[in-house]
């Protein structure tokens, strides 16, 4: 039997969907009653480890799970050794520069040199920052970085954008995007060479049935 | 006006009733319909800055906020430049070692050599079997790192434990304490230091008024 991670939150209905128009019922998940991290599918063909969304990545790079559904943002964060199989396309975003709409920056590049700029994604902004040869200070935070410039703590943030709207609502505008990312599809490099014909087949089905764009 | 960080989550209440006994009330904090993350109290003493645990020792690390109440799990893991006050005896759990209660071990010294230790205490835990000269591979989780034995992806867990209840379901036990944790009174060491007797006073307060232990 297939394992398959799914993360909590924001992926987990369009991820239950998607594997529904494959065959795979994991409806048992989006129940509010439930408490089962570990669900099967009715048909016995595979089951689901409900994880956090950091986590995907970790349960694939293991083995405890052949396949997993994870943005690409936490991918990118993370850089385990897991193989992107599918761009699923749903959980539309974009990784985004965010700073105070009254301050007079309106690129990354014009951020002063050693500003201090709050994220839970320290490691895409590193990146990031590098890139534009910018010397930062990064603040990890875990929750409501938009915090960090409110409070006069860092100048700048480095965080997901989906509608704009909590940026808005604390007066904050994105001035640039570090990259878009959606769900993907990702898969154990060793059982993915192990396979005997399941995962093949499934990761097929999936993309029949979502028509997901194919990752290069 | 002082800036007070408070913890979101299991220490909100008690932190909130500490405070309301030394005369500031922060009792918005606890309305449900709440959305706001800065709350000043009606006697405009002071004001809460509602932000995640971890986040708690940033902020008061960094000036933003002068004072803060979070767990000793907390400090311990991150190991930022504050000062801790006052142990204000609330929120009592133990940082433990869990293994399933099917397995052979009995203390953490029974743990064979380079398994696998999954955790969201990454940095508690490298120091404890540091101090038992055992080496481990440690596995950061950011959630439900019971599923760590459950899916035989770790031989055992470093975690929280308050109840019990959240193992026993899991089927898990714990075996040995890396240390006992309550909430802590912290507070930004320059704050203190150019403090005009606003902050002593109210440190005083909430001494007498929530009758902790000081912590040496």
């Amino acid at each position: 039997m297939l394992t398959i991670a799914l993360a909590k939150g924001a992926l987990l209905k369009d991820s239950v969907r998607c594997f529904a128009a494959a065959g795979i019922d994991f409806s048992a998940l989006l129940d509010k009653g439930n408490r089962q991290l570990m669900v099967p599918s009715p048909c016995g063909r595979a089951r689901a480890l409900l994880v956090r969304n950091g986590d995907v990545p970790v349960y694939v790079s293991y083995g405890q799970a052949q396949l997993g559904v994870v943005g690409y943002d936490v991918l990118q964060e993370h850089q385990l050794p897991v193989a992107q199989l599918l761009d699923l396309g749903f959980g539309g975003c974009r990784m985004s520069v965010a700073v105070k709409a009254s301050s007079p920056y309106r690129r990354a590049a014009d951020l002063p040199a050693h500003c201090r700029i709050a994220s839970k994604f320290t490691r895409c902004a590193e990146r990031f920052f590098d890139g534009l040869d910018l010397p930062v200070e990064l603040i990890h935070l875990t929750g409501s970085v938009e915090l960090g410039p409110i409070t006069g703590m860092s100048e700048a943030i480095v965080d997901l954008v989906a509608t704009g709207r909590t940026l808005a609502e604390n007066g904050l505008v994105a001035i640039e995007d570090l990259f878009h990312s959606t769900a993907r599809l990702v898969g154990n490099p060793l059982a993915l060479r192990l396979d005997q014909g399941d995962m093949q087949q499934l990761v097929k089905e999936l993309a029949a049935a979502a028509q997901p764009i194919e990752v290069a």
